[in-house]
This record gives structure tokens, C-alpha cells and sequence, in this order.
């Protein structure tokens, strides 16, 4: 009997995700040879909406060419239904026939999954492809989408700090990451001695206050005549508060849908570097926030890939070390 | 008779300009074996207080390491001699018995030449070795530093739009240039079809106003459903003011030594974000300033080069095509 799967990217995209759509449908193929295996359009927004690719003719080497472009190549979406829309979204798997429906995405996506595999209460297998640039996800050591931000995260600091050198003074790098501070902390990745930037890092997890940051900028200027700071967009003063709505005017922020403050905007920056030039009126002081660059950025030339990330060969072989939820998902 | 060349490194940091440097110390060994190159630290103001690294002896290997190296190695400055600084740099070179004086940089560092030519009056030699990525360089079609930055502004912007795909909704990117719009119009260098972004780019050279963008960004969304758009950080308004000055409240405008408005500090994104905001209530606007991520970001991996601003081999040794600047550099 032939078999259907229905796959889709839910959530930010990363540089990497399109491997996991083009190495699902490639073992697809490859275990059972009459597979149909329909992409939908923006997530769960397609399935409700009828909205596929199909995407079982596609050559291995136009997958591959998918496979080596950064970002969801299918759409994506931050929807999450309610009971309406999740019966909207399994009427549409059941008339595409769908025995699974992979999602591949973070946090969110593995929660809708959750929403809608007790809604279903039936045969249709519904699997979590995991996928992040925070690395927060749990019961991994890191999963797709980590590595190629930290990738860009670590080059920016290591080439800011050696600007830095060049022409002293303070930075401050902010990168993404609200409650996760992995992609923030591999800013130190190549860190070889003391001298090397960032000098100071800050993430979430760890209280926060502009008093403290100011003291370790003077004691890192009388040591080295430079710091380099990274710091995540989501630390929190005291008591648990981002420090975006500490320092930000009312008026001025931003929430999205769950009432969060959005964090991505450059406000956080901006309030920082006034409070730096106060603090520090005779050295040059930036602050550059990275916002979206990290999470989709292009390193590839040609056919180039990150290949430790990568869960197929340059001949679109699935890798031996390839992650079970590939197999997982087309053996259900 | 033995030689003396002084070289050194001015203004904002390239990924490329350590590639100079190499090329001159590589090239000048061998063509006069004895010989003696310095750099001076942080540009002209090492040459004042006699602060010098001899590179006379340094392999060709360690010196591939630095020319693999993004920013300036040597450190830079921003200085502009006066008079009585002038004295103290032709003394230091006098001191150094320097033949000739190579310095690397861009428009601030021809001019810096021009200065210290005028007051040497005699036979000591001048040479500019261009670096811009600006790409502003009379003369040239481009020099090293641009073509590097282009590739990051490029790949952020490709990256960026599939981002906004999957996503959609409005990016600006803010791009450094006060006064050459290349860089920012090098947002566009691979864009194949018109559904692909930027899909709309503002250069300084053009009279820019917030209701040409707004309306632009109307209807950039009624046809591709998202709007992506590469700005200049120096994009001006009407009679030649830069938006900066005209959109950012006075008490928060910093300005340079020369009295210019400093760009590159977040304030024009936020305002732009904010004015966005308004405008298109419920659509997803985003404002990233890229700041100083382009100019020194390290691609490299190992030993990987951005070849063709490479003007030596990987065995050390010039490439036929390097510009005659290296070669002017230690001739004279």
C-alpha cells in the first residue's frame, strides 16, 4: 500500500532547515519506493488551506538544491490553533491521505504537534523534526540550525574584536535568543586567550544590570584598552525582568501575540549605547544588533555546505550518523 | 645600499587590508634582498612615537597568517596631522631612515600623504596603497575592501529575503556609506527576478524622502506580499541633509571631530522603525543596522581566501595581475 507523508517548517528559519525537508523526503523515497510526500505551504497555515507541493517527483538534485539554500523553502508560519483551526488543519491531512505529518521546527512546533496528535486520537503519526537557533530544545546536545548561527555569531565577534584592535573602544554585539543563552555564549567560541574578545558575556540565564555592566567595561578598558561585549537580547535585571522593558520607554514597546516583548527591534541597542556615551563620554562606543543576520545567513559558495550539519552526502546519501527522527519519520 | 620601507595601515579596518601589507613586505624582500620593511602602529601615530614592528624577519608563512587575517593588523587611526604633527611624523621616519612611506587606506589616508609630501619637500617617497569599502577610489574600478564587504552585504540580503519568504513582512537593512552608495547597492548584486529582493534600494547619490519609501514599500507588498530594502546609513533629504539629522530628535545626534553626523549607531533604524510602525500597523516590520559587520567579517576557513582579492598565491608569492601599487611601493 502506498503510503503518504505531509512535511512542513513551522517557526523562525535557520540556515539549515531545508536539509531536514530534503533528507526526509530522500529517505522517503529511498525505504519505500511508491511514497507520495506533499510539502505544505506556511506550516500548518497550508494544510488547513489545501495548500501542498508535491513534492515526490522532485529530483534528488533539485532536493539537493533546496537542501544548500538557507531558510524555509516551503514557508513558514508562527501559528498555533485553537480547536477550530485544529480541525481544520487534520481535515486537511485526512484528505491529503496523510499517514504522518512531520514538523520540522523549535519549541512551538513541537507543541502544536502535541495539540494535535490529542486531537486526532487516531492512527495519523505526527513527528517533531527538531530544529533551532537557540539550542534550547531539550534531550539533545544540540540540534539543526545551532551550529550554522553560533557559526556567525562567533566569526562577527572574532572579526569585531579584531576591529576593535585596530581602532580601540567599546562594542557591544546584542544577538537573538530570549530565554537561551547558547547562541549568545558561542560568541567566546574562539576565544584562545585573555586578551581575545568578547571580553564580557551575558546571557538570560544569569541576572543582569547596566551598574554591573558598566563597572566590568571600566575594569576591561584598564586592562586591555578595548572591550568587546556580547550580549543576548533577553537578559534580565533582577527579578527576572528582560532588561528591554527596563530600559525602553513604554511608549516605544513592542509585544507580540503571547504578550512578550518583541526584542529583535534595535530599541534595546539604542538605549544601551545612550546610557554608554553617558557612562563613557571620551571612548568611541557602538552597539550593532545582529537581529536577523545569524539565523539564515548564506555562507555557501555553489555547492558548499556546513557539512558537520549536514545530514546527506554530496551525493544526496542520508549519512550514517544521520538523526533517527529522518528514519523515524518515514518508517511510521 | 640597503633599503628602508615604513608601511602602515589607516582608517577602517577591511578584511583585505592585511593582504596588502603581506603582499608589500613578500614583494619587497624579494626584490631587495637586504631589505629592512616597518610597520608602524596605529598608522601615522606610531611613526611620531617611534613605535615600530620590524617585519623584515617575519616568514613568508607567518605572513600569510596576518594577510589571512581580517582588520588591520598593525592597528589604525583616524589622525589627521596638523603642522606640528607633520613634524614629528617626518622625524620619526627621518629617524627611521626611511626611503620611502607606504600607507594603506582610503581618502582621509591620500590625503594624509599629500600633507606629509607637501612638508617633506625632499626625496623621501609617498606612496597610498588603496583600501576602501566604500568603493569611492578615484580612479579604480574597485580596490581591495569593498568587493569582501559587498559579499557580506550581499549574502545578509539573500539571506534575509528567503527569510522573509518564509515569514513575510517589511526588512530594512541599513548599510554603511555616508556619501558612495555601492556597498548598499551591492544589496542587489544577486537578484535574478523581480520577485527577488531588495526590492528596493536607496543610495545617497539619490534624494531619499519617508513618504518615497513608504509609498514604495506599498507597493513593493501589493505585488510580492513582503518588501525587502537596502538603505544607506547616509541616504539625504531634499537640499542635501542626511536623514539621519532630519529623523533623529537633536539631543541624540552625535557628531565626528569634523562636525558630521555619526552614522553608524543605530538612531536611523530606530526612527525608521518606529515611523514604519505607524505606517503599516499589521504587517511585521524589522529595521537591522548592519553596522560595522560588514567591513572586517572573516569568511575564512583555515587557509581559504577570497581569491580574487588576493594578490598572492598560496605559496607566498605575488599574483601576475597584483596591482602595481605593490610593486610602486618598493621601487622607489
Amino acid at each position: 500500500m502506498s503510503r503518504t507523508f505531509v512535511i512542513a517548517q513551522g517557526g523562525g528559519p535557520t540556515a539549515v532547515i531545508n536539509q531536514t525537508l530534503a533528507g526526509a523526503v530522500i529517505a522517503a523515497r529511498r525505504r519505500h519506493g511508491d511514497v507520495r510526500v506533499l510539502g505544505a505551504k506556511h506550516g500548518i497555515r497550508g494544510i488547513a488551506a489545501d495548500d501542498f507541493i508535491d513534492l515526490t517527483a522532485f529530483s534528488d538534485g533539485d532536493l539537493m538544491h533546496i537542501a544548500n539554500t538557507p531558510n524555509s523553502a516551503l514557508g513558514s508560519t508562527r501559528d498555533k490553533p485553537d480547536d477550530a483551526y485544529c480541525g481544520r488543519i487534520l481535515e486537511g491531512l485526512r484528505k491529503a491521505k496523510a499517514d504522518a505529518f512531520v514538523y520540522i521546527g523549535g519549541n512551538d512546533t513541537a507543541g502544536t504537534l502535541q495539540i494535535l496528535d490529542r486531537a486526532a486520537g487516531g492512527p495519523m503519526t505526527f513527528v517533531h523534526a527538531p530544529k533551532t537557533i537557540d539550542n534550547d530544545l531539550a534531550e539533545n546536545d544540540h540540534t539543526p540550525g545551532f551550529i550554522s548561527a553560533a557559526l556567525f555569531v562567533v566569526r562577527a565577534f572574532l572579526s569585531v574584536d579584531l576591529d576593535f584592535r585596530a581602532l580601540p573602544g567599546i562594542y557591544v554585539g546584542i544577538v537573538m535568543g530570549r530565554h537561551a543563552g547558547f547562541l549568545t555564549a558561542s560568541a567566546a567560541a574562539w576565544r584562545r586567550q585573555a586578551a581575545d574578545g568578547p571580553h564580557l558575556v551575558y546571557v538570560p540565564e544569569e541576572p543582569f544590570s547596566v551598574e554591573r555592566l558598566v563597572a566590568d567595561i571600566h575594569a576591561t578598558l584598564d586592562r586591555f584598552g578595548r572591550c568587546v561585549v556580547a550580549m543576548s537580547e533577553g537578559v534580565t535585571v533582577a527579578g527576572g525582568a528582560p532588561l528591554a522593558g527596563h530600559l525602553i520607554p513604554a511608549h516605544r514597546r513592542e509585544h507580540d501575540a503571547h504578550g512578550n516583548i518583541q526584542l529583535s527591534g534595535g530599541d534595546l541597542g539604542l538605549a544601551l549605547q545612550s546610557r554608554l556615551k553617558e557612562e563613557f563620554p571620551k571612548v568611541r562606543a557602538r552597539v550593532d544588533t545582529f537581529g536577523y543576520l545569524p539565523r539564515g545567513f548564506n555562507f555557501r559558495r555553489g555547492a558548499y555546505t556546513i557539512d558537520y550539519e549536514s545530514w546527506i552526502n554530496p551525493r544526496g546519501r542520508l549519512r550514517r550518523n544521520a538523526p533517527a527522527v529522518v528514519a523515524v519519520a518515514i518508517t511510521t
